[in-house]
């Protein structure tokens, strides 16, 4: 028989997977602000943050009513641990998202500058962020060690970006606010891929019970 | 007679707040590479990230612990649950001062460039911390209001910053690559403030079980 603590658990992932859904529709939204100049977006990453925000609240105020009730040992505790630091870089997702669609919307009113590797930082931190949570959702910790192993990636690309564009305004003082806006927008990616780190890190513990955070031998 | 899980939260307090304190020194030293231009700091400031990142693993692992042999209810499962979100805001200050310190050793290879706001900004942002973790030390809601009134400050320092510097770059390209540097910390400052404010919402959730965070009154 299943216990009912297995069935509030479940009910735990699912809040949290939703969670993730929205911070990857946010993701993939507020980039379309900067990459399609289409500033309509962001009302819409508005108002996912607005249901984002709701669940990192009600998740916390779950995990918390979960230890209470059930004095929860070994996995089920490492669960729920997991799930509260997971909904918070969850919700700093959603932060970095909604801060991308706003320097978006400035840009839109500017002439288009070059994006650098910003089509393909957000392809490497989108597709962190979505198999993160696949890693959650199914326990799975050789899916989460390769999140960790991309983050090199989104590293590089970001030093990239931040070197094409830093030309690009010595070549033209007429770039530099809008070269520094996508400066920002490139740190933003860099770190949902952090976050997505931290979650694939996250992951490994839950599952191994071995905190693999700082280590040298993250891999 | 003073329950044996009183002592182990005490425990925790300290370990929480010996973290504190080695990241208010980073966060000190740092700012020095860039404003006293004395890059030899950035090995002080690696070695006590070092023991941040040792305390951030033992405090989680603790907490844990604490959870499992006393099965905690309402204020020690709050102040539990505060110390896990406590410990990883902690944890990204550590990260935020290593940041600023090696932008500034490079700095300090270049020709000296205005600091705008930014010996303001550490001001702000170091006091926030400092009175955050004060107030998590005394349960102290009142500080931890005043803390989460101090970020908007921060975010005006922090634009004048950005403007500041934008202008002096387009005035002058050769400034451009030193000025990026400013702004990025300039922006680590800023995150640092927000890691404080986080902090003295969880303290106000802690105390009062009531979580302020994304509620329009915050204060």
């Amino acid at each position: 028989m299943k216990r009912h603590f297995d069935a509030d658990l479940d009910d735990l992932r699912g809040r949290l997977l939703r969670m993730g859904s929205l911070c990857e529709e946010m993701v993939h939204y507020a980039v379309k602000v900067v990459v399609e100049r289409e500033e309509s977006y962001l009302g819409d990453v508005q108002e996912w943050e607005r249901q984002v925000n709701a669940l990192h609240i009600e998740i916390d105020e779950v995990c918390l009513r979960l230890i209470a009730l059930h004095q929860p040992a070994a996995d089920d505790l490492r669960l729920i641990a997991a799930a509260i630091k997971i909904n918070s870089d969850l919700e700093r997702v959603g932060d970095q998202a909604v801060n991308i669609a706003e320097t978006g919307v400035y840009l839109c009113k500017e002439p288009t500058i070059k994006l650098g590797d910003i089509p393909r930082m957000v392809e490497v931190a989108a597709g962190m962020l979505k198999d993160a949570l696949d890693a959650f959702a199914r326990g799975d910790v050789e899916l989460a060690r390769e999140v960790i192993q991309r983050d090199d990636e989104e590293d590089r690309l970001k030093s990239q970006t931040f070197n094409e564009l830093v030309h690009l305004m010595q070549r033209d003082a007429s770039a530099i606010q809008r070269g520094m806006d996508i400066i920002l927008i490139a740190r933003n990616l860099e770190r949902i891929a952090d976050h997505a780190t931290n979650v694939a890190e996250d992951v490994i513990f839950m599952v191994l019970g071995k905190d693999i955070r700082h280590s040298v031998e993250k891999i």
